[in-house]
């Protein structure tokens, strides 16, 4: 398991590696087309960067990978996986061609130019960022909108960055804007372009300027749109879960007001929905179906850990009987003045009381005998003696309930000898309390 | 339940901080770029938002709030919820910088100017109507689709409006149009460019002017696609209904149309799809299956309400006594012409008339026997003497039946001796007069 | 029916009235800001179309509606409901304004100018076209995607005529292009506004310009966004039904890919769905399944009518026969070189064949023994004899058989003894020609 | 089906045919706009071209198409078919106007003119790419959402060239930018149109270009807003296997954040979907079910592979034997540490490991009696004997298993009594090493 972890880069050399690379990615090009950016700190920085790169590819050999889901370290196999994907390009972002022609005293000249756009090649390094981006989108728990939307983020900055860069690299300063700093003027022209909305006070001037303000217009306007597109799906599933919430209460609003039901009822209708979302009761299962069945068991622990710790005959159980229980346990909802259960009806299932108060009431339904609250449960008579249901019982407020069915009920009684007589003591208790109950 | 709605913010005093919070919005900005705004209903304004905030603060301190679905009261636990949450925001936006700048006479110079720019975080405020606009959504029978087109729309004004103070602030007004007021130019600009319209005519000058500009084109371009994208998407739901309906139909038109269905019959299934919609008799159960089973009773019976009024039988029922039946009346449809019930076969169901007319036939279908229509019902002989269907029942016109299943018949015979008395008498009575007849 | 369909607006007085409005949505705006256009045809027509239009508004008091999906043509009914639906718009586009400004000499001065102003009242009816383009979305049988496209580029060019005309009565016809007629260089003013290319060579000028290309930016802009929203999607639904065959394959294309299924298989498995698809063979049971019984046999006898005009057995059968045999069909599509019967099982189903060839073959599965093609049937050896499968069939090409279940099949033989002797003969016919077969 | 695949138009002729149209596409606008093209590889080209048409529309006359989805090679039929379909438009392409406008002497002069403008005709040929862009979509096995990006940048790149040589043809080139070629000019004008950038460094001048750009604008924005509206959701679906995956994983960890489960346990629930996925063991039965059967036994014959491999007693059984089997294993995946089959339970099924390595427990579970691992089985015991589990057997890593139930094992047995005695030897042998297992 800790292969899979450091695979998705959080140790300390891989957010070295990616320092390295942002820096890169946003100094390299500026070196390019400013001469004046040729000095001391920006050489060392490369040059580190340059290294930093080399010693990754040589450790890429011996790292263990991700093949088919499962962990490989046989250098051989790791090896062979390397050279066929990344290794060129590492390769060739850990050339340190500016090193190389300072050293060779080419620094000037075509021979130096040449090598200079060459140290370009270290930016390949950034395609590394969108594998990064997906591991992070699987391995990780940020919220996966917010990070789409910090890359999102991230790779405008980058190629308005890298298209301002070419805008200078072709002389495109001379329009207008003089008083302006010329990367100012050339980020500024990008981003009136990628946006369209093209003022027009910077316009390309001669054949390649315009050629390439073409090419920025097709491919970046695309980009844009498609950034933007995205954007407007993303924000929308920063909470995906409130989202779903709200689209359900609006459908049965739609629905209910084309009905003409009554304002008091749809009031009630949508206080019952919002009661289920912020008391987090709402239907989960169906999320959890296709975990197996050990991943599902401890989840639901987690999931019900409120019921399980309050109601006092769970307290002392053994983790084994919560395991075998917590499965069969179902959430339920009943709203203020709801019949949870009716007298002379067959018991299906025993009750335990999460949050909320129910009122046992007396055969007559006249008044109430008992009231039950938090970690109490109710219904076993009718399991315990296969008659009847002996009281009705309404709830009072909004009540989450565990209820568990007969047979797993019985199962339970069967398999857990402690947990019956618990039971059974709690229900003789009652019928000698109230003479006859629940 | 009131202090859930009370929560909701449609109280007077919500009203008043409301009102002061957008007042707030829109004054405070203009204020602070046109030195000749400096007057004196704005002071009051300003004074009296300070002061209306300021009482808020301390009222929050009390004021019961919604936790997990349930109301909470106790003095500690709201205390503890609102400084954790929005007692910050409130606080600042609270204090009158303005104030203290006029009353120490300070409202010269740079001590002056730096409390006018710290009056800005009274506009802080209008976060809180991001809460109002998420509670009006979950808590009001608003259509969500206006609602959240009317947010949109005040967002966009409210943001264009703070855009176009922005630009006042920068000098960015010299350029063109001097004819024009200077708010009106700048939000003639700030239009222009969140539009992306850009006609070129207002463009900046200087750097902070195109710093400003880019920031404006990159978030503000954004924020208008994302909020175009929305109106499309809402407009398309305003009524969510209507357009399932018009997708449903336009599905089973490309349908038949690639088939080669005679237009006839194409027109006659388009009508029945129409006539469900326009009756409101399509589909609504999925809708209510997983609301608790009272609530569900109580929108069923506003819905059957018709059926429940107009059949004679079910006038002098006791409420109890419908509110057990209404969850087993199941809607149905017939198209004219269509048959009911066929003479022979076994009976399953009886049906009750809620609108249309349907004809029963005589033995050898040749000719009509009765003619039922609103309120009337059929089919209950069948039932009654577990015999063959004995006559062929046609509909006439579209019909609106409510059909009850055998078993949930018996049930309501039984437990309700009176209805099984009428339901009788009437049957004895058919028998007589037509010899023989449903 | 017929009221339900005259409703559509079809008849010659609804395309009268509708051309009349299509006349004044163009023509009055115009009048209104061109002086010169104050000319003969255009008062005659001005005035033919408020004549029609008060004509119509008679003709509405007792003009049968439809209410909840029933035709009502009681006059109180239908009085009651134009009264409080349309009555008000259809009135004020009924007023001849302009008429009377002309009679009364008020033609010049600020009375005329107000009675003229009062005259685009009439382009209120306009709004009738909305009500129309829903009626026809739903009544008739046109491709919907392409209605819907027709009815978004009458109105995008509707709206921007009027903004153009709004363009010129503010004079915005200064600034530059005097080369061009006023009405085309306003129209190209709006074209460019509401597709955000806004070029700048024409500009508003002055406060009123500037507010009105203001609000022209806001609404147009949104407008134009959501309709080109919306051409992207209408596009996709020109033929929806094909969209989901290629969205189907692409699915599968995909899954088959990324596990790697050889080439030979992918092929031979998008040939299957091609065929299914050009066949018309693909499900299509599920869209049916709502309608109310008679409708769903009178689709499916449209349906299947090929094979029952190709089975000689089905072709003298009675339309009684057919109807009760056509929902039991069950259409199924086999590959070339699938067996469709294998000898030894227990056959559960009789096949009429559609279209394609099978083989029958001898015991041994060495040779064959009968090759049955389009229009014949097998299987029916085991469902008369309740013995095992005889012989082995097998599809040569692909085969689109219709499949008719053991109990169908044994309550269609019981309820039509002529078809059943039929099968019989052509059984018994099949045994002593090869000894024993099928 | 070779006339199938032939169709979708991969011979050498239809590539000729296809680079002609391609060439004519580009080159004959050209011709018409530049007189300076008037040379000998144009004519050359040309005349190739329709030379190429011509032979293209004798040869359709006689080659067979597919009809309802079956080949159909009858020459009425085909000659019919094609007559009424692409028949006018293929012989318009293959007129030579501009050859026979050279032939006759006309080159010059307005006859010549028009003839020139007739040859645009052979554009048309340009619609059949958009059938062969159908044909590949649903015949050929490309990533179709890449195959789609290819064709929608094919046309925004053919129509941007035809939107230029229209400008080019109105004579749009005096404006600015005059050190420009005319076509690079016109490019730039429309490039900067259809994105909405419109510097307005060229705008129309005169009644005609205005026109011109008022249509551009019009149709030429809504198509690229279309397209743009497009590669958003084909981008989204280049991977679109793993698309679902991603989608998957974030509603779990929306989920599992909302209720504060621990990041430890939201690690291993990310940790089993990214195994399901890495490992192609996902759900993908759901994909084949409507596939016919013969289809669906070989892509699971494909997708089982591994297993079928890898299992020694699987290894020598014939090929009848592995299609009937198949389709009844289950592959299911476990992850470590959970329990398979529990000591005591009774056994439903027999379990083979494709992958992984899984632990057989001691009676008391305290130690290891055995370690299977790839190829290996287990759970025969309880199948063969009808008794209860006699061991528990726990998953050591992610193992990947077939599972085959009792009532599909004991056909198989029935069905090949060699691999019943393979399996029992193996049992009996197992039983004899460990006194008592599995």
């Amino acid at each position: 398991m800790k292969t899979r972890r450091d695979e998705s880069g959080v140790g300390p050399w891989d957010v070295a590696v990616l320092a390295a690379t942002i820096f890169v990615a946003i100094a390299m090009p500026l070196r390019v087309v400013f001469d004046s950016l040729d000095v001391g700190w920006m050489t060392v920085g490369s040059t580190v960067a340059a290294l930093l790169f080399g010693a990754d590819v040589v450790m890429r050999f011996s790292r263990p990978i991700v093949v088919g889901g499962r962990p490989v370290s046989e250098p051989s196999v790791v090896r062979r996986h390397y050279l066929r994907t990344w290794f060129l390009v590492d390769l060739m972002a850990a050339i340190p061609f500016d090193v190389i022609a300072a050293a060779s005293g080419l620094a000037e000249g075509s021979a130096g130019q040449a090598l200079r756009l060459l140290s370009l090649l270290r930016v390949l390094r950034v395609a590394r960022i969108l594998i990064l981006q997906r591991e992070w989108r699987v391995r990780t728990s940020f919220n996966p909108a917010l990070l789409r939307l910090a890359f999102f983020f991230f790779w405008i900055v980058v190629s308005s960055h890298w298209i301002a860069c070419g805008w200078i690299a072709l002389d495109g300063l001379e329009a207008g804007h003089a008083e302006l700093h010329p990367y100012q003027q050339a980020l500024y022209w990008t981003i009136t372009t990628l946006t369209t909305v093209g003022y027009g006070d910077i316009a390309p001037v001669g054949g390649r300027q315009v050629a390439y303000a073409m090419v920025v217009m097709g491919l970046g306007v695309a980009m844009f749109g498609y950034i933007i597109g995205n954007v407007a799906s993303l924000l929308a599933n920063i909470d995906v879960l409130r989202a779903r919430h709200l689209g359900r209460i609006e459908t049965i609003n739609h629905f209910l007001r084309d009905r003409h039901v009554p304002h008091e009822l749809q009031t009630r209708v949508r206080d019952y929905y919002n009661y289920l979302w912020e008391s987090r009761m709402g239907s989960q299962s169906e999320m959890l179906m296709d975990l197996p069945r050990s991943l599902h068991i401890e989840v639901a622990l987690h999931l019900h850990r409120n019921v399980l710790r309050k109601v006092p005959i769970f307290e002392r159980a053994s983790e084994v009987f919560l395991r075998e229980l917590v499965l069969h346990l179902v959430p339920q909802v009943f709203i203020p003045g709801e019949t949870i259960v009716r007298r002379g009806e067959i018991g299906h299932r025993i009750f335990f009381i999460n949050k909320g108060t129910v009122e046992v009431l007396s055969h007559d339904e006249g008044t109430v005998v008992a009231t039950l609250s938090d970690g109490d449960f109710f219904g076993e008579w009718a399991l315990l003696s296969s008659q009847p249901r002996a009281n009705t019982v309404v709830a009072v407020d909004y009540c989450n309930l565990y209820a568990l069915d007969r047979d797993k009920f019985d199962q339970v009684l069967d398999g857990f000898p402690e947990f019956a007589t618990e039971v059974r003591r709690v229900a003789d208790a009652r019928r000698q309390d109230t003479a006859s109950e629940t």
